[in-house]
């Protein structure tokens, strides 16, 4: 009998964080624990409350990414295990019975509201707006009668779990909006390479001049590897002080990604290594021929042979 | 007589976009225009509405700002003319004669709520929340009754115009959380520089390959230019793609930025120039001596020399 | 009637230096002035007696090419206008009548006599050697019987002026070697570009770090401009410094080098422009689209519509 | 007792290279073997009849760098072991009896004579030039009558072992003309480090791309290490193609030159190391902290635990 694993995410049920948790087979069937921000559910995993904890960490409707960046470069102890993509996807329901034409209060999330904001004033040009404390608190609102609304936009996860009409879907203004999540455990060893690898780091300069920057990206492109995230964020000890977090194609098993990880962490005054897992997309990276593993090691074998001055190179 | 202008900013009266339009003077005694999102505001300047716009651009709890990025990347014809850093802070506020004692039920909207997590979960152990559509509204709701709370969390500049009292203040649970905005007009030519200024681009990588965004960065670091934000955007028409939204420090009248731009677009398949302006902090842009501005008049007199044949070098 | 002009170059009349001279079409028919070395050589431009100067600059058997490195590093006033190539090409000749069979001793300069060494221990591997002040004195002086030889090593070219025979050719030991000469004037506009031109220069590096070097030569690789010639010389005030002599491909009337031109005159403490020449081999000089003249024109313009702040980008 | 040693030299003695051979310590009473070239020098090291050969690299009036180079660069089985630098010092040198009033015929040979040109058209405006086959043949023709003259330029080590009288010293045109020799080996491996170390050597370059050397100096540059000498060398088969000779401060047992040559071999499709050996001018190498070699241990051992999961970074 496997011990019971406990989940974190933000909650309460039916959130995007939710349906990306939805999509990590091995958490099905474990203990889901809903929280109220990225904090909270780092603070699960470092405290042992919680075996691992899914989080938003780029574009995100529910809020808080710089907030979830910050938290990963100081908090030591975590890694990131895995990637998840979740469609930014709204839907308008109702109780069921209720017709479109029926609707003159909407109940919403203030951030959902704005995001559907062109397709309701299209649509329901004199309706009335409820907030709600969450993507799915909108929803249970107009079911059970605490919020006075005739509709609700709600995340499309909230149709499996409640019984609900569904008046419009996709009425998102934007219709290419994704989150990207990640799932964070305790610090463990990285899973073995899939080939469709991403490594994750959080890197500081180590001073403000010109070329820092430039130095730290020449880590990656002398060894061939492709950067997908760069984003500064100022450290906040001092003015002018930055971190960069960057999401670079393979996985630290890769030779060139382990040689490049040690260029970075002689020249960083604190880097801090977040995990090497699949990418959610599961497309292979590719790279150049000359970076390829056994290149590395036959460099290796090359120098071992002038260090010991054998007659033939 | 002059006439009067409009200015677009995320409404209602009361939230930190406001706080950031009132930092601006020319913004004073003229019509502020309350709208819904990024998107409007860029819509109301585009289309002859208003003025100038005010929008966040970066670290906002107000939601967005990748949206404001996305905007500005496809959106021809716009210009930030200024800067402006207001300081995430939240008060708890109640109507006159209550007490911290007598609150059980905190009005907020759910991004803010969130941010006020702790010092809520120390101080009101108890507490129940009702949401609010924006910060603005928490507290209007709580005086005009529409909102069944006893206190509201809010943002300070509502204090200025409603009869509130301040319960406590400071309660966000990030202390250093500030939020830069900028003001956006339509295409005119950059205001002279004051020494203390900053550019911001949003540069389109020519194709997806290691050594691309290095190159990109050259061009600053070879004349000796600083960045201060970088951050990758998905371009969104295919995988892989990306634009960086960069802010450098220096004017386009600098010798060495207007020739980092000539560079620039030289290397860019599609680069937007969104202005040049005096940074929020005030602070002078330092920069090695060698890249002053009369080191590029002096070389262009020295090129031409040669081109002439004229003696002496 | 137009004025005689004056070449001088490294005589006497018969060496390689010569060979050089004789590929110049506008040099026929004027006054050749046969000098010592070098510096007699440069030392007659710039004061006027001759109107142009040729020298070996690269991978002489005649010597003395870092003396005429450092020489037009040190000489403001020189212009490089032509590039020329000459086989180092050695021939046994002898008075009329002499075979192979009869020769027991070899005339011939101690420099070609080393180039020649394995052919005549193959061929003739009991002769004696005679030293000869020069590739033609070897040859004149077994016509006049001042040298006690029966034949001598030569250059090609000594057979158009002397009645002699040839008993071997190209018996040099490095079937490719190949000296480069270059035609120097005094300062003068560079002739118009042919489209397979090359551009020299003497580039100080700033100072002693290892990323000067790197800095120098990304002047030219943003610009798309390949080298092919780059070596180092000691100034020679002081240990650890260097200047560097460069080969690039192109004109400086091409906009991307007259851009790099740029880049390096605000680098560099000390640099001389040696000239814009067609090169030897005239091979047309490829560079990638994106760094083609219009590419820079249009980048001016976008750069001035951006400060004007015309509407359209 | 131990097996006595053959050096070879490029003869005869009394020649620069001899007196370069001359500082070898562990030369001194062994068998020094005169050679006619580099050629013949670096066959007798490869072939056995040598132990060691001194050859001229860089800036000699003795002929034949660029031959040197070419020479090491395709030649494998041989490893430098040790740098000296002989000054190009010039004396006029006549049999005992003989005053400077009595010179009427100077022997030289060619090249030393050039480059004592002006003193000897100051000293001696009207004297005759007789040739000599080499510097040192040039003194034993004057004191053996095998040649017409009074007086003869030689290499200051002459007067060591023949009884000649100096007319004069120091009579070369250049007064800081050094050339720098290497002792040259077959392979084996490298002595430890001194502190005062070089390491050379010769590096295709992968293609004839504008960023191709610029990728080669990164490997240095991105490891703290400086070039003291770059040169670039047609490869020869085919045109437009370059080897570069390098030498690099530091040694083999180095952790970040152990580094850059990893680096480099895996860039390069041709790579010949030439070997790690004490400075001739014995300056301790000076590098930023960042690259000591604690560093790069640290950072391995930073690597491993990332790997292992240990719990703390």
């Amino acid at each position: 009998m496997t011990e019971r694993r406990t989940y974190s995410y933000l909650g309460p049920a039916g959130t995007f964080t939710e349906a990306a948790l939805d999509q990590v087979p091995e958490a099905r069937g474990q203990d889901w624990r809903p929280v109220h921000n990225v904090g909270e559910a780092l603070a699960d995993v470092l405290e042992g409350r919680s075996h691992a904890a899914m989080i938003a960490i780029e574009n995100s409707v529910e809020g808080g990414v710089t907030t979830t960046l910050d938290a990963l470069a100081t908090l030591p102890g975590l890694r990131i295990v895995g990637e998840y993509l979740v469609k930014v996807d709204f839907m308008l329901v109702a109780a069921p019975g209720t017709a479109l034409d029926d609707v003159r209060v909407v109940a919403a999330h203030p951030v959902a509201y704005a995001q559907c904001h062109r397709w309701l004033g299209e649509t329901l040009p004199s309706h009335q707006h409820v907030p709600a404390a969450s993507n799915v608190a909108s929803a249970l609102g107009i079911l059970d009668g605490t919020l006075p609304a005739d509709a609700a936009v709600a995340a499309p996860g909230i149709v499996r779990h409640h019984d609900l009409t569904v008046l419009a879907d996709d009425i998102g203004d934007n219709d290419n909006a994704v989150t990207r999540f990640v799932l964070v455990t305790r610090t463990i060893a990285p899973a073995p390479p899939t080939g469709a690898d991403k490594t994750s780091l959080i890197v500081e300069l180590p001073q403000d001049h010109p070329g820092a920057l430039l130095e730290l990206l020449e880590q990656f492109s002398t060894r061939g590897i492709n950067l997908s995230l760069l984003q500064s964020r100022p450290i906040g000890d001092a003015l002018g002080r930055y971190r960069f977090v960057l999401d670079a194609d393979g996985h630290i098993h890769d030779e060139r990604m382990a040689d490049a990880l040690l260029g970075i962490r002689r020249f960083s005054p604190g880097v801090v290594f977040l995990g090497s897992y699949p990418r959610a997309d599961r497309k292979i990276v590719n790279y150049p021929d000359r970076y390829a593993d056994d290149v590395f090691v036959e460099a290796r074998d090359w120098l071992r042979s002038l260090v010991s001055g054998a007659p033939t190179q």
